[in-house]
């Protein structure tokens, strides 16, 4: 009989947010009068840009014109793309990159997910605690975490880097020996961001052990401090080292459009052996491109009206993250996060479970959140609250919460 | 230091279609003045329909007002999409498959190189001889090949069934035991078509072994023969144990646009586990679904219009593909396929390589095939020929092989 990957098996529940949106359905069922505000998902709610809407209206047209039309796309996106990203994300910050460095997919999710290919079973992988639970369960799913013990939510041969309030939600350097770290600046789920001098060492670390740094930077367009480096080759020794994820979701919009792209330096070899080759071989045998229309969409991104168009998207969703931050401090939670990311890090109320705080804010203030123990035993306390939704809507869930607090939690 | 995954570095040469190209660009630069046809990669060159083309302008409007935009699309596909799949391509001919059954992706060859996670790493998997080289690749990827022997050109672990001549390139129920079993039909490359007939003993075989049929019906349009089935749910028992994937690729032009999807009966039961749960763990951990555009497009395929503009590009291809398989059988070669297929495999001429072949169409009749030996050792001494190309082109191409076969292969 065939045998199943019997890592599957051994995931525990459902995905963080099947169960949010498990508890948030029964909620609605049972009371549809009650008008929800979602701040819970990290989903976007602004429109596309207009610069992009058009750039794909006329890419369709190109489709439908046989001197225009256009196969399969090459395996590492169209030059128009790579050297608008390799322009305007890199070379504009500092950072030379080469076309053949840059390859173009359907989300950042799926090539986190998909990295693990290229690497081999033994390896120990390092996260932080909260994380992005992809991380995690991709890496259980390749059989690289080992058993799940439900009394301490912890895989075995993960090496868990907890990111508390005792140390500004940055992870300290795992004393074991870690060959792939997982690291995401500006941080889903605190918010928290690193500067220049505190990635620095990771970068140091992992050319010192041969490890390799996967850097997920999908929030980078949030970051608004000087010193916090928009990508991990700011730092010296990068290069050798890191493969960066970068995504056009949150960026512009595009979690319904799907456009990301992966960073693999030259410099980056291991025993010999180039990951970017690796990776392309992977890419060109299990994958066939990102279409044309949504690589016309990403790169208008990048034209003059598109940047400027964007920027305000992103302003819209910062104002709300000063609005969020603002008003649950004043509502008396202690809040970090919002200044370099979208995503604002609440601690619940004293002594409240953070599925508890959940329940609550859905049930008494119609506000859905995503509790922090669906990130890691670390994230037990505390929930995230995201910037992307409408400005009075976000504002409207605030006062919810502040009159909850207020009055009777 | 981190380990790679070893089982790439055993992958022999490059994949088939970069080494074509490779070949191409050679001859190209020597020879700029040399109008080359295209009849090698299995890439589509009609333009997009055009109900296909105003669904996807619509939809990117859509993106573009606040009121009507999309976040993430779910993780199966949007139930417009979804329904209609199983309505047009199920339902009408007689199959019933619910929404929950079918898992919209961005291509087929996506599919069937990550379909591999949720199956364990020992299972014997079985091949045909010629083979599409993605369901090879991936398994070595996976580890699941052994090791590869350049003398025979074959993995130790794979049980290869060859399709030659003699059995009417169709494969033999394989003597050694199978877990997973590939079978590809309309065939590529060989364009080998099975009837119901031909395809229950596989259902039998898989059901008496617990093995998984895994089934590319990437082709099904281009069936024109009444008892080849269009799906393998035709066959009785098939829910039990198969695997299909299709494609927008070839049926709606969808090379460039990139949409597909997978069916994932609820009856495919493995040892208690359900294949269709676990296949949709691994993608909503490790994808993010198509986007919203796209599945417009793919929705418009199945309207009245779209139907019947897809039907008219899939007449062009058939006309090509007969004047294909006349042309060449006239000039003397031995031809089959391409009546339920856009392929047509094709003998090379007595004793001569297909390699060598290739290269001789490429420098004397300045048409680009693909050698047969590309696709496995049993498709030595063929070469495959599509009918994506022009009309024109197509029957200048079916001359000049004509001519060159005339005056001195």
């Amino acid at each position: 009989m065939v045998q199943l990957n019997e890592n599957y098996q051994k995931l525990p529940g459902s995905y963080l947010f099947a169960e949010i949106d498990r508890r948030v359905t029964a909620y609605r069922r049972e009371h549809p009068d009650r008008e929800l505000i979602r701040l819970g998902i990290g989903d976007v709610t602004r429109p596309l840009a207009p610069a992009v809407v058009s750039a794909m209206e006329q890419a369709a047209a190109e489709m439908g014109r046989e001197e225009t039309f256009r196969g399969y796309p090459p395996y590492r996106g169209y030059d128009f793309l790579l050297e608008a990203i390799a322009q305007h994300d890199y070379a504009a910050r500092g950072v030379r990159l080469s076309p053949e460095e840059i390859f173009v997919s359907d989300g950042a999710k799926s090539d986190c997910g998909s990295i693990g290919d290229i690497f081999g079973p033994d390896n120990r992988v390092a996260v932080c605690d909260p994380v992005y639970p992809v991380y995690v369960d991709t890496n259980a799913m390749a059989g690289r975490a080992g058993e799940y013990d439900p009394g301490t939510e912890r895989w075995s041969r993960l090496i868990y880097m907890p990111c508390t309030k005792e140390n500004g939600f940055l992870p300290q350097l795992p004393r074991e020996r870690a060959d792939l770290i997982y690291l995401c600046f500006p941080n889903n789920p605190t918010g928290a961001a690193a500067s220049r001098e505190q990635l620095k060492p990771w970068v140091d670390y992992a050319n010192a052990n041969g490890s390799v740094i996967l850097y997920d930077a999908a929030y980078e367009a949030f970051i608004t401090e000087a010193d916090v480096p928009h990508t991990i080759y700011e730092i010296e020794g990068a290069r050798e080292c890191a493969i960066e994820f970068r995504s056009f979701s949150k960026t512009a919009g595009f979690t319904g459009t799907r456009c990301a792209y992966t960073v693999i330096p030259k410099e980056l070899v291991r025993g010999g052996v180039s990951l970017n080759e690796m990776w392309y071989r992977r890419q060109s045998t299990k994958f066939n491109g990102v279409s044309y229309v949504v690589q016309r969409g990403a790169a208008a991104v990048y034209t003059d009206e598109g940047r400027r168009q964007v920027r305000e998207t992103i302003n819209f969703y910062q104002n709300n993250a000063r609005v969020i931050l603002d008003g649950l401090a004043r509502a008396g939670l202690e809040v970090s996060g919002g200044v370099n990311s979208p995503y604002i890090w609440a601690a619940t109320p004293a002594g409240m479970g953070s599925w508890d705080f959940f329940d609550l804010l859905l049930t008494k203030a119609n506000v859905v959140t995503t509790p922090g123990a669906g990130f890691g035993p670390s994230g037990e306390g505390y929930i995230r609250v995201t910037s992307f939704g409408g400005a009075d809507a976000t504002r409207q869930a605030v006062e919810r919460i502040a009159d909850l607090l207020k009055h009777g939690a």
